[in-house]
Parts: structure tokens; sequence; C-alpha cells
């Protein structure tokens, strides 16, 4: 099964807001074994919309529209729609009193503006929307189904979890993985597998970077059990090659991974950031239930905070800067004893774009791990660019940190 | 001038990677007058990749590809180019020594397969990439112009940036502007804007609701400075209109804004953060020149923390809970207190997807700030989705800070 994607607004044209929405489509339907074939965005504009469902009617056996549902005039797909399948518009009062009710739980009167979203095509089956007000429609004409869905995320997700079943065996799902790693630049990685990748038969690799790491996707053509097993096996030669540079799986991140292992251990975690500047914190406490471990964090971004908060000594910040291995090891060692934790991890580096020195440059980073046996500390050289350098930073650490619990496990 | 944008790569279309590649580039363009036509994603596939160019050749007056230059064997755009301009590759010595140094001097070793990147198609023009190894390329045909960029993002930014000046004169640039909202839903925004906004003529109005706010654009396809001069009167009969509901035009941030007031005011922040978990933090620390005022955050997630590092009382949280606007109070005064900041802002509320009851459900934050002059706190209800959540608490907090620096201003 071929599928294409439109997401409809001008905000997505425009680049006014960055378009997540296919991105998680994609991948919902690349796990029920339907492969995306080609994305497109237009703004809200009847004609442009018409004219790409003209193009792919016929040509795919799946078309999902995301964008332009909302209650305000410049929301256009639903006529759009309307007039390429020659359907009316019928005013939903079931559908009506079912807003009403949601806004008024909330505490608000429902504005008028609302009762457009009440407004079914007679042509189309009604997608019931959980999270919010619009509904998604479902059209059909010949092979190919549309799937009109809203632009809000939450709403989009909501609708195709509960109400998209493809009708499709097992069998046919394509096989892949992704193999996740950090560490390492995308062409040392490459260079390091192409003996094996080159010994790979009917295996697709890609390699995708990031700031914070090289995804490495395998991907075979040969379908149902036979092609889980030879992407099975490709994944583990690969994951054994490259040892602990891999931490997992497709959407596996550290941050879940390190939750994973500290709450089997009955561990607990506390922060000292400084050049990462809350992120790593930030992205521990993103996971269901950290609370259980993450007792909490201290962004030290001032030198005073780095003493009195965190026990560094002022001969140390004298002596290395607070830029230093020195100065790192005393931040995880403070932040651990200062939380009572089992686990203390630091980060401290320049980010930029000021601050760099020729002994000392912009990208710089230490990283500290104080654990229930030993402290490690490493020094990084990552981009010397203000946001990737925080995104790297922040994973460093929390590699490091994996690392560290792999030893005692 | 009309503008497409294909961004190529099997990551892209399968979803195992967000574009903001053309969120950036289409922005860019706007500024420039230029407006984007449409979007498109295709798979690493020459086939995929010259239908779209043969489809916009003619038909559009500039086409900006981004991906598939890496120097992996999945990286095809060159190739496909190659095909669709019949031209052959040069193997660019010059190029190659300038790779060579760039590796030298990170202290790496460049791995072979890099050579392929200094294979330059000899029917294009070299756009050098001063951050990274896969140059850019530009191609003409006829009235059309062909923009070939990496797909990393600081690369094609770079090469943008310092590479495409459009020949266009100031007067064709359409006028446009976004007035940035905050703590208002899209159908209540709308409702109270209708009147002023059915008065407009020739101005266009979009609502672009996210989880921390809604963006209202205006845009005018009057040209030059009579546009320009609508848009902005339209832009301030409508800040006028919502007040202190908003914070800012176009891509203006909450940490930039507050970040700015501190500057001007010699004041610095301390952070207490509870269910925003470190976010806040990090969205100020992303702000370059943000080690000024920012002396630093406790991100008290365990209630021991919140009483050694904030000092806030056993009995309130013994009477009120962790979650209470009492709790809120007591750590943004308490943090102000440890790092001698002039201001303290806290937040505290459940994210869930557990801890949430009758009283207290899911959804719930509280937020303080605690100034020079007084301390303030606000009740309020998020979505009930950590991630939403999280983000939502965290421009609540900015904006509650920004409110106050503004009644002293």
């Amino acid at each position: 099964m071929n599928a294409g994607i439109l997401t409809i607004g001008d905000e997505i044209v425009a680049g006014f807001s960055v378009d997540t929405n296919s991105v998680w489509l994609a991948q919902e339907l690349l796990r029920k074994g339907i492969i995306v074939a080609v994305k497109a965005s237009v703004p809200d504009d009847r004609e442009a919309i018409e004219e790409v469902l003209a193009r792919w009617d016929g040509q795919m056996e799946l078309v999902i529209t995301t964008g332009g549902l909302g209650p305000t005039r410049d929301d256009i797909t639903k006529t759009a729609f309307c007039r390429y399948f020659d359907s009316e518009l019928r005013f939903d009062e079931e559908y009506w009193e079912v807003l009403v009710e949601r806004f008024q739980k909330r505490g608000f009167e429902i504005p008028g503006s609302n009762r457009s979203q009440a407004e079914i095509p007679v042509k189309a089956e009604v997608l019931p929307n959980p999270v919010g007000t619009a509904p998604g429609l479902k059209f059909q004409s010949g092979t190919t189904t549309f799937l009109v869905l809203p632009g809000v995320p939450m709403e989009m997700k909501a609708i195709m979890t509960e109400h998209f079943q493809p009708g499709l065996g097992d069998g046919e799902a394509i096989s892949w993985t992704t193999v996740r790693t950090t560490g390492i630049i995308e062409s040392a990685l490459a260079a390091q597998l192409e003996p094996l990748v080159s010994s790979f038969e009917d295996i697709q690799v890609a390699y995708l970077p990031a700031y914070t790491g090289v995804d490495i996707r395998l991907r075979s053509s040969t379908t149902g059990d036979k092609g889980r097993k030879m992407i099975e096996s490709a994944a583990r030669k690969l994951e054994a090659l490259v040892g602990d540079l891999t931490y997992g799986r497709n959407d596996a991140s550290l941050e879940e991974i390190v939750g994973g292992s500290l709450t089997r251990r009955q561990e607990t975690l506390a922060l000292a950031e400084s050049c990462s500047g809350g992120l790593t914190a930030s992205r521990i406490t993103d996971i269901p239930g950290s609370s259980a471990y993450m007792l909490g964090a201290v962004v030290a971004y001032d030198n005073a905070a780095k003493e009195r908060q965190l026990g560094v000594k002022p001969e140390t910040l004298k002596a290395h800067g607070a830029v230093s291995e020195a100065a790192a090891r005393e931040m995880a060692e403070g932040v651990k004893s200062v939380f009572g934790a089992d686990w203390g991890v630091a980060t401290t580096g320049i980010s930029g774009p000021t601050g760099g020195t020729p002994e000392k440059p912009v990208g710089l980073a230490f990283l500290a791990v104080a654990g229930p046996q030993r402290t490690v500390a490493r020094e990084t050289r990552l981009l010397p660019y203000r946001l990737p350098h925080k995104a790297a930073t922040a994973q460093a650490a929390l590699n490091l940190l994996r690392l560290e619990i792999m030893r005692l496990a």
C-alpha cells in the first residue's frame, strides 16, 4: 500500500510552523506496513488543495491531509473536499451538543464560530475527535481512501489512533529498524561499518546524522517473517561492531533508557548543569514517572552558584576555571551530595557565541558523572554553535551516565 | 517571484526526521519578498526527484532542494540533477584540499568516502559551504533557478545566508507581520477580534494556535510602502485591542524579551522549577548573553529539595501541598534569596500522566514571580498532557515575569 501526505496551511508553507504531523503520520504508517511515497504542503487555497487531490486520486491507495479544519475563516480544507467530491454540508445537531458540553466542562461558553465545526459533508464519514472540536472526515474514491484530519497534533494523533485500522495482514509489513548511535561522526561511522554493510544483501542502509548522534536505518524489501529475521540479524551484527556507541533502537531516547535503569535499580539522580542550562533536566523530566528517580537539578550559570549551591571549591575555580575537568568533577560530586542522590551528573562548557579563548574555545565541554563507586569525567569538543552545543552536551552527559550505569549492571 | 521547496531524503518522507529546513527557508524567502507556493518531499530516489524537477521547471522561478548531498551511498541528489541537466561530474582538487585541511584542524583524518563531495557537476555553479563538507550547487534552466543545498540545517543556512541574494527591489516585497499572543485560546481570541478583523480591507488574517499561545498573522497583497503601512496600521489596532495578551511580533520569544529587559535594567534572575522540570531555564539559556542576568535555577522535583534548596516551609507543604499557590510563592521567594537575584520565578503543577486528584487534576499549575517590590502568583489550568503541559507552564511563567517587569518600567 502506498500513501501520500498533504499538509495544508499558509503557516506550513510560509514557514510559520514546523510540520511535525507528517513525521508522526509517516512513522505510524510505516509501523502498519504502509510506505509514504510522497509528501506535499500547500497553502489554505482551495485550488491548490484540489490540484493535489486530483493528482493523487487513483495513484495512491491512501491520502491523508492535515490542517485547515479550524473554526476561523482561513480554514478552507472542508470546502475544497466538498467541491472535489461534489458534496453538500449538513449541520450535525448531535455533534454540536457534544461540543457545547465539552466547552462547559472547561468553564467556557462556546464561541459561535465553532458552529462551522459541526457542519459535515454528506459524502463523508465522521471520525470523532476525542480531544478537540474539529472532527476528522473519511472520503472514498475508487481504490483511494482520503482521511481528512485536523492540524493540531494531539487531535490528529487521537483520531488516527482511535479510527485508523488499515486492512492489512501483518505479513505484508515491510521490515526495518533503526540503530541509534552517539559519540561518532557520520563519515567515521560509515567508514567503520563499510565492510559489513557491503556484505548485506537486499538491505538498504541509511545514515541519519543529527547534533545528538547518527541513526543507522536498515530496511529490506523482503516482507513478512523472512524480512524481519534478515533485518534483525543485520542489526545485531551492526550493533556488535559499534559496541557501546549504540544506545538503542528506533525512538529510544537516552532519558528513557537511563530512567528505566534507575527505576529498576531503585536509584536516584541529581544534575548540575552549567552550559547545558537546564536542557538535561528538561529531557529527564520529559519521561512520565521520572519523579520516582529525579530528585532535582541545579543550573549553576554563575560561579557563585557553583560554589554556594554545589560546594565547588573557590580554589578549583581559581586554578582551573569553571570550564575544567576539576570543576566538572566537583559539580557532579557536589550535586550528588547536596540532593542525597545515588548519581550526580555535571556539565560545564562554552556554548558561545562569546566566552571562548585560544586554550578554551567555544565548543569545549566537560562532563562528569559521580556514581556509587567512582567519579569519571570527559572532555569533549562539540559544535561551536550555541544551540547545537547545548543539545550535544546534554546528550553526551546522558550518554556518560548510561555507560557508567551499564558498568555496574 | 514564486518558489517551490523540495526536501529530499528517505528519512524525511518515512518520518524519521522533522523537516525544519523548509520552515527556515520559507521564512527567509518571505523576508526577501518571495512566496513559497508549494513544498514537497520525496525519498532518496532519482526518478522521484527528477519528476518534481520537471514539474516545477518553468512553473517556478526559484526551486530550492535540501538533502541527499552527504558522503554515503544513499545520497542521490547530485546524480538526479546530473541526469536531469545532462551534466558530467568533475573532481575538484582545490575543494578536496579545503576538505582535507578542515578535517585536520579538528584532529581527524578525512575518510575516503568524503571524496564524492568534491565531485562537482560541470553545469553547476559551486556555492561554498563554510561550515561543512557538502558544497551547495546552483543550476539555471530558462527562467528557473535551482539551488541545491545540503540537509544539515546549519550548513544549509550558512550557504543561503552567504550566497543567496535575489534580484528583487524592496518595493516588490509582500507585506506581512505576525502578532504573538499568549494566555487566550484561539476561538476566544478570534471572537474578540472579529469586529476589527471584518473591518480590514485587503488584509488576510490567520490564527496560528500552539500550546504556548496563538499567533495572528496579517498579510496584504498590496506591495511596497503602501502595503507596509496598511499592515502596520492594522497590527497596531489589533495590538491595542488585545492589550498585554501580546508580547511581540514575528519570531520574538518571551525568553528574548525578558532577557532584553533584564539586561537594560541590570537585574538578575533565578528560577525554581518543579513541573516545568528545567525547560524554563533551558529557554532562558538559549539566548546568547544570558549569563549576564541568569544566575541559575533549582529544579526541585522532590519535596525534600523544595525544603532544603529553596527554603519552602515543611508546614506549607503539609497544609497546602507542593502544588499550591503558597508553595509557588515560597519557591519564588526562596530561589530569589538563595541566589541573591532581583527576580525569582517558580512553577509547580501536575504534568501527569499520574499524580492528579479530583481537587488537583492533571493540568493544574501555579506560577509565582518574586520581584523587587512584590510577589505575585497565578493558578492556571493547562492542557492535561505531559509535554504540552510543561511547554505551557514554562511559557506562562515567562509571561508572568514579563508582565511583572513591565509594571515597574
